[in-house]
């Protein structure tokens, strides 16, 4: 997600849910059979973000894609004839078995169905997250997301959820579109066929600009857009997608002084821990739709299709069994 | 504010407290002997900024420099000798008699003293109100303000009465810094005896960045800083100093992503009708300090040397008496 070091051996894999098989010592908020979501992130109770009730970027475990082993005593769990094999992102689930971080694991529903939930562990929860705990788009309001991948589908699944009458989809790919109508989007913008910024064509549209933004392409010229396409006095743009190193975010003050706000988002700003339990219950209770994102199923011994589909761009998302 | 076109004759003058004399045609909201601020940007009450909780722009009303004259029959109400003299950001209170559009006067508690509320119709607003609407910082935050003029002032004085127990000024003239102490600045940062960013010499005085900024320069550097200078994770910028048009604010994208958020305000978000009164009020129950601000008191007849001491930068605001 935030740009990769090479690091081999290496479990990949770390969107999944799976069963407590084991605990370690002392260890006393989980227990064997506990139904879990592994998160590439963690909450681990007890730093200044885990305290501030606005922000889930955890000091201890937050993120960290360099990290190939245990936080405890710097070692790895996993070996292959002797030889250590690196941990991923905390989770490393393209595995029948892993060792977690307490801090990265969300106790869930044990009624729900993992291989449907599993998918709320990263993409869909993070842009479901930055529509309801970010963006916050009012009952009738109008919403721009930008990239019709997962993440920008699930935004617009949040927008739909809260109520947003209209929900203008951004992407370069106009096949996007019929997929798209299913997660509640009304409206489709393609920026190659307009010859000025977006940001003027959805302002057109919508007599001034959209309520709400939600921009999950991570590419500079789109989290640009999608600032300046909310509408002046009380437009608010939330960031998801993260750009290349070099980019550099570019606007004219007077965008932000006429009351417009701009904020970024991780993990949809949910607590790994705290939040994710009532993502899976919202699921239950039907107000959430998975189902939809759900494109493929296949065994682990195909993974190396899984792949293929991703690099394709076909589909949103497929589900390893990992026991098949 | 945003810069004059020259228009000549013209009476200038918006920052005022007085009292109705007359009220024209069909004004039902307002009557003779009703207290009023009158206000440089204004509230018609009908339009969607209006209708928006959150918005103080007004359509119809917004602020505009270039105007001259009034909004209903584009005439002015002034004359010399009977060549008509400019209306100035629709007030013109450097008079004893002024011709103003209802949606541009605040009534205001009666008992309140016109000599001292008269600077809540414009900068100690503005300033105010970008904290305590906009920043809203909690109980024991840390705010940073920069830039320690009547408008930083009044944006410390919020983080006062919010509670904040650590407000930083900022600012490149170190003389500021006694008379700030009188608003609860508790650090002073002068950027120009640091070699290295002041965002960094914030965050290390913070552990991390402040909680709040407030940006009262328009300085396009201190905007940046500004933003830069909050905490990740929970952290809001509000801008409220306006730059010139070439300006152009820039950041790196992963400031934004982690977690950090970026609003501005104009006139502190306060509808001028709707909520100036209450403003008024505080300051009636003690809760907001108005007399600190009031450097100078002159008289009309005197009304140049309140320029001069504008000028050379002396005192924060001069009370002048149009009757004498």
């Amino acid at each position: 997600m935030l740009g990769q070091t090479p690091l081999f051996p290496r479990i990949f894999g770390h969107e999944a849910a799976g069963v407590v098989e084991s605990v370690g010592e002392g260890i006393s908020d989980l227990k064997v059979g506990d139904h879990v979501l592994p998160v590439f992130t963690g909450e681990c109770g007890e730093c200044k973000h885990c305290e501030s009730e606005e922000s889930n970027m955890c000091d201890l475990l937050r993120i960290n894609t360099d990290r190939g082993v245990m936080l405890s005593d710097g070692k790895s769990r996993f070996s292959i004839d002797g030889v250590p094999i690196n941990h991923f992102l905390g989770t490393s689930t393209f595995s029948e078995y892993t060792v977690v971080h307490r801090g990265c694991l969300a106790k869930i529903n044990p009624l729900a169905p993992l291989d449907k939930v599993c998918i709320l562990s990263c993409g869909i929860s993070t842009g479901l997250g930055a529509t309801l705990n970010v963006a916050k788009p009012k009952k009738g309001s109008s919403v721009a997301v930008f990239g019709l991948g997962a993440v920008g589908l699930a935004a617009a699944e949040g927008a739909r959820i809260a109520g947003a009458s209209r929900i203008i989809g951004v992407d370069l790919n106009p096949s996007r579109f019929e997929e798209a109508k299913k997660f509640g989007v009304t409206d489709f913008v393609n920026p190659k066929e307009h010859d000025r910024p977006v940001q003027e064509v959805i302002a057109e549209m919508t007599n001034g600009g959209v309520d709400r933004s939600v921009e999950c392409t991570g590419h500079i010229d789109a989290m640009i857009s999608a600032f300046e396409c909310v509408h002046d006095g009380w437009g608010v743009a939330v960031l998801v997608g993260v750009p290349n190193k070099e980019a550099v975010f570019m606007t004219k003050p007077i965008n932000v002084l006429n009351e417009r706000t701009l904020k970024g988002t991780f993990f949809g700003n949910y607590k790994p821990r705290t939040d994710l339990p009532s993502v899976v219950d919202m699921y239950m209770k039907k107000k959430l739709e998975l189902d939809k994102f759900i494109t493929h199923r296949l065994s682990f011994s195909d993974i190396n299709k899984a792949f293929e589909l991703m690099v394709k761009g076909q589909g949103l998302r497929c589900i390893i069994n990992m026991e098949e």
